[in-house]
């Protein structure tokens, strides 16, 4: 079995396996030779020839332990009917969802089928991949991706999706269960296609007024767990709700999940607490330790490995690589990752 | 001894004492009308007349049991010689300092001297307070003030002063000390003009990296108050490590803070759970609550109330009161906590 999954069903590894959020990304000149060629972001995404190879362009170059699907969390919205734009410099745009109208207008059948470019892309990775390397497929977990379509966009505080949450739970609700429904429908369709992990994605987990953590959070990642398992009870999910700590012990418990992802700002040791050890953890490097590369990054890499010791651990980092990351510096960090 | 104070001796009260961040500002008419007064943002803080009025309008308003110096965590750079602009609309722009230049331009003596029109602010208002109610002063922490003084500005994600503090432990750390000493000798100033309790805001507290957190935030807010209490042992100290719920325990433990805030994204049993109950807990309501009001507001309120029954405990938001707060709600906040 390939050692990612293993860890998964709570084995730990020697040497534990790697990758690193967003490795097929901007910060590889490769990458950025074939973005060109779309038109637009989520062109560039639903053209399974380029997507193929923006997946594996970072297994070739680092010989990474898992590739992930290449994709976006906003693929989702948009097969739902929400109009979505990648505007240059601003990040996403789309026309936001306040109302019932708008909750009216979202379409959650046939979503799957809409993305099929996305399911192409997956066997293509699935075909093409190195024999020891797993295929994770991915999508943003309901708050995630609800604050982009409530918000209109990334912002900041999410002041938006947050008085809806309070204000109008029925509302809010009915966005968070569309979500979910479509989000189970899309990754069943990536398991069929050949995914052997998933990950969900809860970016800004963080944003989430306490009492609201259990219905934004826990319920919809605990539902689209109990979905997969049903439909294939070998495919580990791992979680990934960002900036959350308070609540890692009650998400790893109550979700279903195999791995937790952790971020940099989590200590691994308190996530180690929280988190029972039949569970992986993965994580949690700060990337801005990219930028600079040399022994900073590699003491600490290491530093994370010894004290993961014992425990199943998936080494990766505590958010998505920075563009600014220069290349040779990852490969760096894989060798004291498999040398420490 | 007012109540505020006897909370912060680990005394709970049978009706919490309430104040709000924030709660002198932008969301209350009067205050826009004194601020257009000044011809900038600094110079309205550093004129005791508007800053005093501004202190105690909240006071005169909602009779909160506490009222919160007017002042700016950014006034102690531009004492030490930083250049400082409020840009409408974007925020606070400084001359970022992030080489050994920049920090040997900082002047750390004649701080609090040249920060006098603050400390006139404290006794104008001391003098004018009613006697229940309890004067707070108060000073950014310094790994959020160093934030703002390496990265120029607000920003978000803080890559410059995170890739300083691992890259350059020296220079980040030179920074820190200068900041914790300018700090000290501003708020033993504030204590001898008036200020019967401090806080310290770390309001970018959950931007560090997990291993640097001790260093960046539990020692200088340790050595803050070993120098507020070796000057005047009765005054307590709040501490606010906002989005920082994994260090709670070890901040409220080894900084030897009298009082924790709780941030909003922070269940409060969670806070309740880190900080020794001798420890005042201070928040948690989600701020975005006093936009709609209404009894999802109130009941909210009440909720947090009864949770904090026989602890000591503030009642307070998660971050500060939003601008766009109909002040109306505020009024109907402090019955509802008042009456729980």
């Amino acid at each position: 079995m390939k050692p990612f999954l293993q860890v998964l069903r709570g084995e730990a590894q020697k040497v534990p396996p790697v990758w690193i959020m967003r490795q097929a990304g901007r910060y590889l000149p490769e990458y950025r030779e074939i973005r060109a060629k779309a038109r637009d972001f989520v062109d560039f995404c639903l053209t399974p020839d380029l997507a193929i190879e923006a997946t594996l362009q970072p297994i070739r170059r680092y010989g990474m332990d898992a590739a992930i699907l290449f994709a976006d969390i906003l693929l989702i919205p948009q097969a739902m009917g929400q109009s979505l734009a990648f505007v240059e410099g601003e990040g996403p745009k789309l026309e936001p969802i306040r109302d019932r109208e708008g909750l009216k207008r979202l379409t959650v059948n046939g979503v799957a089928e809409r993305l099929q470019p996305v399911m192409e892309t997956v066997k293509g990775v699935k075909a093409a991949l190195p024999g020891t390397v797993a295929l994770i497929g991915f999508a943003g977990a309901p708050w995630t991706v609800a604050t982009y379509m409530i918000e209109g966009g990334g912002g900041s505080d999410h002041a938006l999706i947050r008085r809806m949450a309070w204000s109008d739970p029925v509302l809010f609700g009915g966005i968070l269960d569309a979500l979910t429904e479509a989000t189970i429908a899309y990754l069943i369709a990536q398991i069929d296609a050949g995914a052997e992990v998933l990950q969900l994605f809860d970016t800004w987990a963080g944003s989430v007024p306490a009492p609201l953590f259990e219905r934004a959070v826990i319920q919809p990642a605990a539902q689209i767990v109990k979905a997969i398992k049903a439909h294939a009870p070998h495919v580990p999910v791992i979680g990934f709700p960002r900036a959350a700590a308070p609540h890692l012990a009650a998400y790893a418990a109550r979700t279903g999940v195999d791995g937790v992802g952790i971020d940099h700002m989590t200590p691994l040791s308190f996530a180690a607490g929280a988190v029972t050890p039949d569970k992986a953890l993965q994580g949690n490097l700060d990337p801005i330790l990219l930028l600079a590369g040399g022994e900073t990054m590699t003491d600490e890499a290491s530093r994370l490995v010894r004290a993961m010791t014992g425990r199943p651990y998936i080494f990766n980092l505590g958010h998505g690589v920075l563009p600014a990351t220069p290349p040779e510096h990852v490969a760096q960090l894989l060798a004291a990752v498999r040398g420490a």
